[in-house]
C-alpha cells in the first residue's frame, strides 16, 4: 500500500493505472477510521481494481465553534487499518494541499437539500463536503465512490452534486455498521461519557421502534415521527436536535408512508452530536428496509 | 465531423478516444460561430488530437429580461464553419440534456471575482457560467479548453474554478480577433444598427489609446482609466457601463501601473452590450500586450 500525499502524486499514480485500464474506487473520509469505513472499502474493493482511500479532515465543512481542531487523527493507525482492508493508496494530503490558495474562493453550492436537517443547524456544512467531494472527484477521478449510510442526508446531497454536475462517476452506498448494542460507529463516539455511550443506544432502539410500527401497518407519518420522538425523549441525557419521517429523495415531509422513505435523527450528548437513520422502501404493506 | 446530441454520445466517443491515449481539446460556445471562435479552433487544434466544440445556448447564465430567448441560433451554420475550421465532434444538445433535472439545484458558486464588473451588472451570470463549465468539463473530460480573451473576466473566474476545483484540464486563452476596424468579433454585433456598428469601434480605439498612454510612460492608474472614459465619451451613442484599470488576477484596483493589468470596457449600444478590453504586462518601461 501507498501512501501519497499531494495531488501530484495521485495524478501520477492515476495516470498509470488508467493506461492498464484498471477501474479506481474511492472512499472518501475524514480518517480516525472505524468498522464502518473498512466495509466501505470492502464494498470499494468489489467494484473496482484498485482502491483509493483518503484520509483528509476538510476545515471547510466545519463551522465556527465545531470539532475541527479537536476531530480525532492518528494517521498510522489509519494506515494500518486500511492496509489490512486491501486499499491500495491512501491519499492524505495537507490543509495547504487541498486549499493551496487558502480559503477556496469558488464552492460548490448544493442548493436547497443542504437547507433542512443537518444543513439547518450546520448552514456552511454541506457547502464544505460538496466542494471537497467535488475536488477529491476531480482529482482522483474514480470510476466509483463510496459513501456510508450513516450521513444519509451527505448521501442525497452528494448524489445530487454528481447528478447535477455531470461528475463521471458511480455513486456506491455502504450500510451502516453498528456496534453489538446497536450504536452506529461513528469517529464522534469516541468524545462520549461512559454514561453518554450508554445512553447513545437510544437512536437505533428509537428507530427499529419506528420501522417496527410501519411494518405493522401504521402509514400517518405524524404518529412514526410523535412514536419515535417519544422514545428519544425516555433517554434524559439526549437532547433531540431532529427527529423526523421525509421522502429518501427530496428529504420533503410525507402525506403518507409509500415509496422510498427515510427517518432521520440527530441526538446531543453533551457537546457531542450523534446521527442516525432508517431507510425503508413501502408499498402497501410490504415493507423493505434500504440503503439511503 | 460528427454532431452528437446527447451526453452519453459524448461518453461513449470518449471512451474511444482515451483508449487510443489521444488528447482531446474543447472549445465551448454557445454557438453563432464567428471568427472569433475558429480563431479558438485553431489553437485548440495546435493543443490536442481531437477537437469537441459544443453549442449550447445555457439559459443559467442570462438574468432575466436579457437576450436568452432572441440570442443568434443557427447550427446548420454553426455545423458548417466547425467542420471547415477542423472541429472533430460538435456536440449540441438540448437544454432538457443538459439541465435533466429542470433548473439544476447544484450550482458552482465562483466567488468574489464574479461579483466585480460583468458580476455586478449581471448577478448570476457568471454563476451560470461556472455551473455550466464545470458539467461540461466533467462530461468532455478534456486535455485541454480554449476560451476567448474577449471575454476577459470569463477567463479570470473559469481559471479560479478550475484551479480551486482541482479540474484536470490544461486552459488555454485565444486572442480576441477583430473586424477590420478593430471591433471585437461577437455573436451580439448583429444587434447593432448600422450607426450603432460604426459607434462600436470606441471601445477598441478607447483601449488603444490608453494602451499608448501607458506606452509613454503614463503610470497612475487615475489617469490613464479617466483618458478611457473621455474617449468612450466621445461617442454619443454608446453608454459606458464601466471602464476601469485593474490587477488581471484578482481585478482590484491597482495603486501603480506595474505587473499584469486589465482595462476593462463595456459600453451599450441601445440594448446591446459590448464588452472588450486590453491585457498588459508592464515592466518598468516595458510594456507587452499579453493575453488575459
Amino acid at each position: 500500500m501507498q501512501l501519497v500525499q499531494t495531488c501530484a502524486e495521485v495524478r501520477a499514480w492515476l495516470a498509470t493505472e488508467r493506461r492498464a485500464e484498471r477501474r479506481v474506487g474511492f472512499v472518501p473520509t475524514l480518517g480516525a477510521l472505524h468498522a464502518g469505513h473498512l466495509s466501505l472499502v470492502g464494498v470499494c474493493r468489489q467494484a473496482a481494481d484498485r482502491v483509493v482511500l483518503s484520509v483528509f479532515v476538510n476545515p471547510t465543512q466545519f463551522g465556527p465553534g465545531e470539532d475541527f481542531s479537536r476531530y480525532p487523527r492518528d494517521l498510522e493507525r489509519d494506515l494500518r487499518l486500511a492496509e489490512d482492508a486491501g486499499v491500495d493508496v491512501v491519499f492524505a494530503p495537507t490543509v495547504e494541499e487541498m486549499y493551496p490558495f487558502g480559503r477556496a474562493e469558488v464552492t460548490v453550492d448544493p442548493g436547497p437539500l443542504a437547507t433542512v436537517f443537518e444543513g439547518r443547524l450546520r448552514p456552511t456544512h454541506f457547502r464544505g463536503v460538496a466542494t471537497v467531494v467535488t475536488k477529491l472527484l476531480a482529482l482522483v477521478a474514480p470510476d466509483v465512490a463510496v459513501f456510508g449510510s450513516k450521513d444519509a442526508q451527505q448521501v442525497v446531497v452528494v448524489r445530487q452534486v454528481v447528478r447535477d454536475l455531470l461528475l463521471p462517476v458511480q455513486l456506491l452506498v455502504g450500510p451502516t455498521v453498528r456496534e453489538s448494542d446497536g450504536l452506529a460507529f461513528s469517529s464522534r463516539n469516541v468524545y462520549l461519557s461512559i454514561q453518554e455511550r450508554v445512553a447513545a443506544t437510544v437512536l437505533h432502539r428509537a428507530l427499529v421502534q419506528a420501522g417496527d410500527g410501519i411494518r405493522f401497518g401504521v402509514r400517518d407519518p405524524q404518529v412514526v415521527e410523535s412514536r419515535l420522538r417519544a422514545e428519544l425523549a425516555t433517554e434524559p441525557l439526549g437532547t433531540v436536535d431532529y427527529a423526523a419521517m421525509v421522502d429518501a429523495e427530496r428529504l420533503e415531509p410525507l402525506l403518507t408512508i409509500e415509496g422510498r422513505v427515510l427517518l432521520l435523527v440527530a441526538v446531543r450528548f453533551g457537546a457531542t452530536r450523534l446521527l442516525d437513520n432508517l431507510c425503508l422502501r413501502v408499498h402497501g404493506s410490504d415493507v423493505q428496509e434500504e440503503l439511503p
